[in-house]
Order: C-alpha cells, then structure tokens, then sequence
C-alpha cells in the first residue's frame, strides 16, 4: 500500500477534480505490474498496473490506496476492468467518499466473487487525498494556510517589507507546495505590496492558477500575476468594479468572477464547482482570519524563522478572529515540527 | 569535566555573585572526592572536594569547571589548598574571566609545580557561567527574555487575556529557570494586567528578586508582587513618582530605586553591581523591545503553543526596534529546538 501511495504522488498537483490513486499487482509474491493515475481524462490507475501485469493479472492480487471507480465517466469503470482480467483478490487503502462511488465499487467486486479487503494504511490514503475527500464531500476546495513570521511572530517589518522571512529551502518547500496545489489564493494587499509571482518556480511543470480576491480592484496593471502566459489567474472581485482594470486583465487572459458581495463562502464554492481539490491561502493577516472564520482553511503551515524584527503595528500572520480568551484559541490537531535548513516548520490541521 | 558540571548546577540559582563551580578529585583511576560551591560566603567547590579526598589528595588529579581562585575573598584562595593537599595536576575547563582570577590562579599552581590543563569542555563550561562571565567582564547581567506566543504570534488576545498560551509543561519549565535566576523583570504593564507572582512556584527554594520598572508608579497597590513575605522585591522608579504608593510599599519591604530617568543601561549597571548573574525578562512586548536596543538581552527562550488566537491589534513579543527592512532583523546563533508536551521552545543568543 506504501507503494501504491509513493506512485499516486509522482502525479501530485496534477489529477484535479480527480484524486491520487496508484495500484500494484502482484501474483505469486512478485509483482507483476503497477500504474499510476497521472491526469484527468487519462487512465485510471487500475487500468495502467493490469495493462503491465497482462496475462500475469490472471489470479493476482491488486493493491490500489483509493476504492476502483464503479461508474462511467471520462473512461470506463475500473471495477469491469478488474472483474475482466480475472483477479482474484483487491486490497483497498480507503473506500472513495465521492457519492458516485461510496462503497459501490466494492460491492461490484465482491459480488463478481473477488475477495476485498478495504482500510488498509487508511490514515495514510486519507491524509494522500485529503483534498480530493474534502471535496467531494463538502463540496469545496481543502484550504492550506501557509505563512512565514519572525520569531516574535511577525510576517514583515512595519513598513511592509517582507523579502525574505526564511531561508532558501524553506521557500523551496512552498514552491512544492504550490506545486501539488490546484490554486493559491491572496487579497489585494499582497498584490500592490509585495506583487509575487506565485508560480512553482519550476519545481514541477505544473503551476496553480493564482486566484486573487479583490473587492475594489484597485490594483496595479502590471502586477506579475496578470501575465497568464507563466500560469493561469482567476480573479473575483464585486460587480462594476473597475471596469477599466476588468478589461484590459480579460484581453490579457485573465478570467474574471464578478459578485455581488465577495464572500470567502461563494468563492469556495465556485472552487469546489471547478473540480479544485486543493487551494493554498498565501494571503496577509486580513484575508486570511476571513478564511478561517469561513472555515475555509482546514490545514496551517507555518515556517518561523529564527529571527527578531519587532514592530508593534508590524503585520502578523492572522487578523481579528473575534476571540476575546486565550481559553477560545483554535488549536491545531497532532501538529508536527520539521527542521529546515536554519527555519522551521510547524503544521497541523483544524 | 561533565560531572563537574552537573555538580555546579545543583547549586543554580543560589551562588551570585558567585559562579557555579564543581570540583572531582581523582587518584589512581578512582574518584576519592567531589564538591562543589553551594552559595555566596560558604566554601568553594575545592575546598569541598579536598576535604572528602583527605589524605588520597596526595598526589591525584583535580578536575573543576573553572579556574581555582588566587585571592583571599569571603574564603581564602582555593591555590593554596591545592598547593597543602599535594595535588599532582589541576584540569581546569575555562580560565576565570574575572579580572581578579584570569589566568593568575593557573600561573600559582604552575609555580609551585602542579601540572595544569586548560579548556577542556570548554564550551559547555562557558554555558554554564554564562552569566556570571558577562557580568565580571561586561559589568551587567546576563539577560534572557521568554516569551510564550500563540502560532500567530500573539502573547494575548486583542483584550489582554493571555492565561494560557502554553501548557502546564512549558510553565513549570519557566519556573525552573526562574529558580535559576538572580532576578525576574517585568513592566508596570505587566504588574497591571497579568497581577503575576513571578516565583519559581515551589520547583526550588529559591525564589529570583522581582525586578518592577515603572517610570509613573500607576500601579495597583494590592498586586502580588508587592508581598516579600514571598520574595524578594526590586523597585525602580523615577524621582519623586506616586510618594504615597512608595511609603507603602516601602513599609511593606519593597526596596525602591529612584532614578532621575528610568534607562535599562542604569538598571542593568545597578544590578551588575548588586553581583546578580543571570535575570530573566518576562515582559511585554514595549519593555522587551528597549531591553533588546539597550543590548541587555543576550538569549531568547521562545515558547510556541500551536493554536490561533488572531487579532490584529494583540500584543505580540517584541515593539518597535526601528528596523525597516527583514534584512536588518536579529538573527538567533546555534538557535535549538525543544519539544515540550504539546508546546515547542526556541532558543538561542543573539
């Protein structure tokens, strides 16, 4: 199962609306083939691994971390594939929370006389498509909140300045993290102060969309996020707003949601409808108590740095989420600590 | 050397002016006495050493963290009860820095024909009396500011409330270091708010003096740390502020230093003098950024408590150090990293 999990992430950041999913096959303790989901549109997992194993599927086991598809969609049900090459027994990570699926794919096979056992490594295969099952069961994107701060908690100086809070490596990491991203997400602010990029930096050959939330619009016209030849960019903003902006960002390729009123709600909403799994808040402290309070962040990162550069009006990573006792704080569930390279790295989820 | 070490620090917390030393004495492979200084006025650690070993002295090895004494104190000088017991060879792990020691106790033994080693562990030696050395070579003592800040580095909600950003682990930990230190120093801020105590709640007899900075003296006149049947309790104020709260808390054994302007190179100077080691800042974020430009900080102990509390107006570790650009911030040396149930802590000089 450790395997199939190892190749369902060579295609991280890649399969969005569907999830990670690799399998093996094995037949007399050896294994005979193995596949990975790379793309929506293309293979499934099964179908890769039986294609390798051939005539060799004939009375194997198969190994997939995800529960095989039961239903027509871009290709053809997984479960006939398996049934067809004549397997004798599948062991299944986690069974697929998508209601198209549930528990169907499963029946399938055991009713066509295969042996399945299901939640094998489960925690593992959960945490593998943590994104994909937020999904298809709340209908939104699995927000991550990524932040880098100071040691005494500031994210830059009072004026603003920010370049660079953490080290090379960690910097990297976020560039992974993007990577294996389908958008990341930050408000105006971010955008006239600090106009970031925010591609993978060529870590992968995928970049998310940048999404940018922005109310009034009133953004510079040469920010580096409009340039849609690095990476595409989706913009919400509020009904009339800057109709002179709207126009020259749509001839430049930027696609462009009007709302009545920005909500962090809708917005999600409209993410989850595009089919993104995962979505990365890289957004200052204002936008990004707002996600937490829209309970749109469901995982935090954070780097901290070794360093001082006080300030008392200096920028902090999350604005005001209404909680008046240290008694209300939200805390983070089993969080862990990673060392890298001089910063650090403390994460958990909500 | 390194039980040398864990005998000096039984006595932490109780040897100022004094610094912390133990003291092996080995002969023919086997150790036939230990010591070690156990407070200001009573023996030092050699002298303890040398009367276990009696007459096995003769001829043995003497092992002690730092440089044997050459001068008559409260105690006479450790030299010439080396020289009596016949010692053979003194190792010593540091050279005192102490201008009335540095190098001359050495040159003593030498002279009467004892073999002497130098630096031996020398860096863990240096850590030990880390404030001791600052304070013989630098006049002040050595300053550590902790702070306990949520994941978004706050050290309170935006109302105050701070009680608890960490775990009772964490806490106990700070008492611990507090009943290592010669003094604890907060604001009128502090006092006001937090009503703290500031004592090493019962993990050791020794309690730090509660060093007060309050430039107005607006401060509640029933706060705990005005009670010295507890412990020991520092005033510094500027002339002539609130007369009234001064008697009373003079009445009450508050010692009270009027100074014409409250500056933290004044106190420091005044509490080198008073031979205090190592004092502990647990201030706010305002007074810590002063101690930080008045370079009276020499190591960080930053506790972090995984949750959010948000706020973009709470308190957070460190004010104004007019830095405008992340470039110019305080880097941590060798910063290090310690889980502590559920909290983390980073540490590190600056």
């Amino acid at each position: 199962m450790r395997r199939c999990i190892a190749l369902a992430q060579q295609a991280a950041g890649y399969t969005a609306p569907n999830p990670l999913v690799g399998a093996v096959i094995v037949n007399n303790g050896e294994i005979v083939g193995e596949g990975y989901h790379p793309k929506a549109g293309e293979p499934h997992a099964e179908v890769f691994a039986l294609r390798a194993a051939g005539e060799k599927a004939q009375g194997a086991t198969v190994y997939v971390n995800l529960e095989p598809c039961n239903h027509y969609g871009r290709t053809p049900p997984c479960t006939e594939a398996l049934i067809q090459a004549g397997v004798k027994k599948v062991v299944v990570g986690m069974v697929d929370p998508d209601p198209r699926v549930a528990g169907q794919g499963i029946a399938r096979l055991r009713a066509a006389g295969i042996e399945v056992i299901t939640g094998v490594e489960e925690a593992a295969c959960l945490a593998l498509n943590a994104g994909f099952c937020h999904r298809v069961t709340q209908g939104q994107p699995w927000g991550i909140f990524k932040y880098a701060m100071t040691l005494d908690g500031k994210i830059a100086a009072t004026t603003g300045h920010s370049a660079w809070v953490t080290g090379t490596a960690a910097r990297r990491l976020v560039h992974e993290v993007r990577s294996h991203s389908d958008g990341v997400i930050v408000g105006g602010n971010t955008v006239r102060r600090d106009n970031p990029q925010l591609t993978s930096h060529g870590v992968s050959d995928h970049n998310p969309t940048r999404i940018i939330l922005s109310r009034t619009l009133d953004l510079p016209p040469n920010a580096q996020v409009w340039d849609t030849t690095i990476a595409p960019t989706l913009l919400f903003t509020t009904e009339r707003a800057n109709p002179e902006l709207q126009r020259q960002l749509g001839d430049r390729g930027v696609e462009i949601v009007e709302l009545p009123v920005l909500e962090i709600a809708e917005v999600m909403q409209n993410l989850g409808d595009r089919g993104m799994n995962q979505v990365l808040w890289e957004c200052g402290g204002i936008l990004a108590a707002a996600a937490l309070q829209a309970q749109a962040v469901q995982k935090i990162m954070a780097f901290i740095a070794p360093k001082i550069i006080g300030g008392a009006l200096a920028p902090t990573p999350v604005g005001d989420l209404n909680l008046s006792a240290m008694t209300q704080a939200l805390t983070l569930k089993n969080p862990t600590l990673t060392a890298i390279d001089g910063d650090w790295l403390i994460e958990g989820e909500l």
